[in-house]
């Protein structure tokens, strides 16, 4: 065991604050990371203020760890120490129910670890990545091969990454197919990045006409303003797939109607409160789906890290120290980051 | 032009009364039918009150049509007077978009052309089944392969059957798949029994205690009373698919959380009033999906009427005469029939 310097929540109230927690020493097939970069997730936000009703207190967020290996255990293959390496939203699961042997441990019967706030389904608490260091096990650990130069910008991957690369490949996305991503914001900007790269003809939806040159710069063939019903009609029953990032409640429909027959539209956000209930009639004429979708399998994981390194795709990120995570957590309400907030965590020393 | 016999709703508020329509005489590819019965689908009565805010009055209902051939025109290739046959919910469509390309008429992007009530997309009215005689194009008449004596319980087929097989195939029910049926209704009880001629393995749904050992008559391997939550938490993730029939608002999570990793639940009722918002997160957990499925095409009807004939499957029915119609309506509304009424239209004579 080992003490590590942190920032942690002590109750949905309180600010997150310098604190001390305590890592196993590494053994067997364990590797210890000391963590250079950490993105800053809504999720974070969410389970630090306990919005989801279930955090556990002292509660470290962070899921899009990158760092280096500083000590690994006797029984680790794939990692020596001095290796760059990240860890996601799981650093856990058991291992051997269909989803996890399939590779999808994100749907672990069990219910996967995660990386802060312990198994999904309850249990002893997890800090995550607003830390020095962390522990995983070899299988949860992720191997970096993008240029080291982009490492802070790697981070946000292993988990705006992996949420959307694995719909749009679930899916099949790819040449040939008119895509929709719905909002422009850590996820959508990835998603926006990732779904060019894969070949599709992207269409991005957004409230912002700020963001139409952005959007296009990122990789969007097209930008339409979400709130101008006649740009919306334009793309009634033209899109192959719609990867929907917003997790505010919205009326799904608007977005439905633009499917083609068995066309599918992803959630990937959940929203605090119920979205207007969807209209039946636009699912049944037209036989399209509404779905969800959650992170992506390590295996996957890996697969997007190398399908993005070899892509040159990365996050747009603002770097930050991790004494300025209170007032992040403020601008990301306001959806004022480009488009990612990166802890550069040599500011915890 | 000639003369037919018919029921018609004059008005939302009216009851259905005799009334003579005109049909076009058979030319080209035109096939004359004499209707010998015709199955009474919750879709009459939306329309003949104007529960969907379309109806064209007068308004004859009915499109589970079988008969026979009694006239055809020069064009006619594969029918001949004499032959039975059977006119579902279409009569007409563009033939020339992607959907119609793939046999897929009931998603023709101009919309089809209902039996009744004219183009799905609004256009000239068009008269269904209640009726001693209709006129369609050959296109758009199914072959009747079951056995003669069978035939009042076949019509039921042309819109309960193939609005049930089409998704149950669509979604590869089969040999090894668990598949929930909600509902046992007309469109249920089909449901029950193509599935279960499929090989999968058949759990049906409903409230009612009363229906249990019918369920299970009728080919379900289990029923669950959904009313009763502990029935309800024992097939948590055990489904791949769902093939929901009830049109009622209810709660579709009730029933989602009971898909495994990657199951669909499919609904084929469209309620008046929305059901209550689907909960995001039982979506995203298991990457699970809501959709929606339309009647069939043309070539998948005749593929469910040829499967039916094969595997003796045919509606359980009460028929009844013409006349009786007002009140059947009112017993629908109860759900007080097993499981359809076919009107025996020689009691339009």
């Amino acid at each position: 065991m080992f003490k590590t310097k942190a920032y942690a929540a002590q109750s949905a109230t309180s600010a997150l604050a310098p604190f001390e927690i305590t890592r196993r020493t590494p053994v067997a097939d364990d590797i210890q990371i000391e963590i250079l970069y950490c993105g800053v997730c809504h999720s974070d936000l969410h389970t630090a203020r306990n919005e989801w009703k279930n955090t556990q207190y002292p509660s470290v967020p962070g899921h899009e760890i990158v760092g280096r290996i500083v000590a690994i255990g006797d029984k680790v293959k794939n990692f020596k120490i001095g290796d760059l390496a990240g860890v996601g939203c799981m650093v856990d699961s058991c291992g051997h129910c269909h989803p996890c042997d399939e590779g999808e441990e994100q749907y672990c019967e069990s219910g996967f670890t995660g990386t802060y706030n312990g198994p999904v389904f309850g249990g002893e608490n997890t800090h995550g990545g607003y830390a020095q260091s962390i522990v995983v096990k070899e299988s949860f650990v992720l191997h970096i091969t993008h240029d080291k130069k982009d490492l802070a910008s790697v981070a946000p991957l292993l988990c705006a990454g992996i949420t959307t690369y694995s719909p749009l490949r679930h899916w099949g996305v790819g040449p040939g197919k008119k895509v929709g991503i719905v909002g422009l914001g850590g996820l959508g900007h990835m998603a926006v990045k990732i779904a060019h790269a894969m070949g599709a003809h992207v269409v991005l939806f957004t409230t912002s006409a700020s963001k139409v040159e952005d959007g296009k710069k990122l990789g969007a063939d097209e930008v339409c303003i979400s709130s101008d019903l006649e740009q919306m009609a334009a793309y009634a029953n033209q899109l192959d797939f719609i990867l929907n990032t917003v997790a505010a409640p919205h009326d799904l429909d608007a977005y439905l109607q633009l499917l083609k027959l068995d066309g599918t539209m992803t959630l990937v956000g959940a929203p605090s409160d119920p979205h207007p209930s969807p209209n039946v009639f636009n699912l049944i004429f037209k036989r399209r789906q509404l779905a969800g979708s959650l992170i992506g399998g390590i295996r996957e994981t890996q697969e997007m890290l190398d399908f993005c390194a070899k892509h040159n795709i990365v996050s747009d990120i603002e770097i930050m120290p991790m004494a300025y995570i209170n007032e992040a957590y403020e601008r990301m309400l306001k959806s004022d980051v480009k488009y990612r907030f990166v802890i550069d965590m040599a500011s915890l020393n």
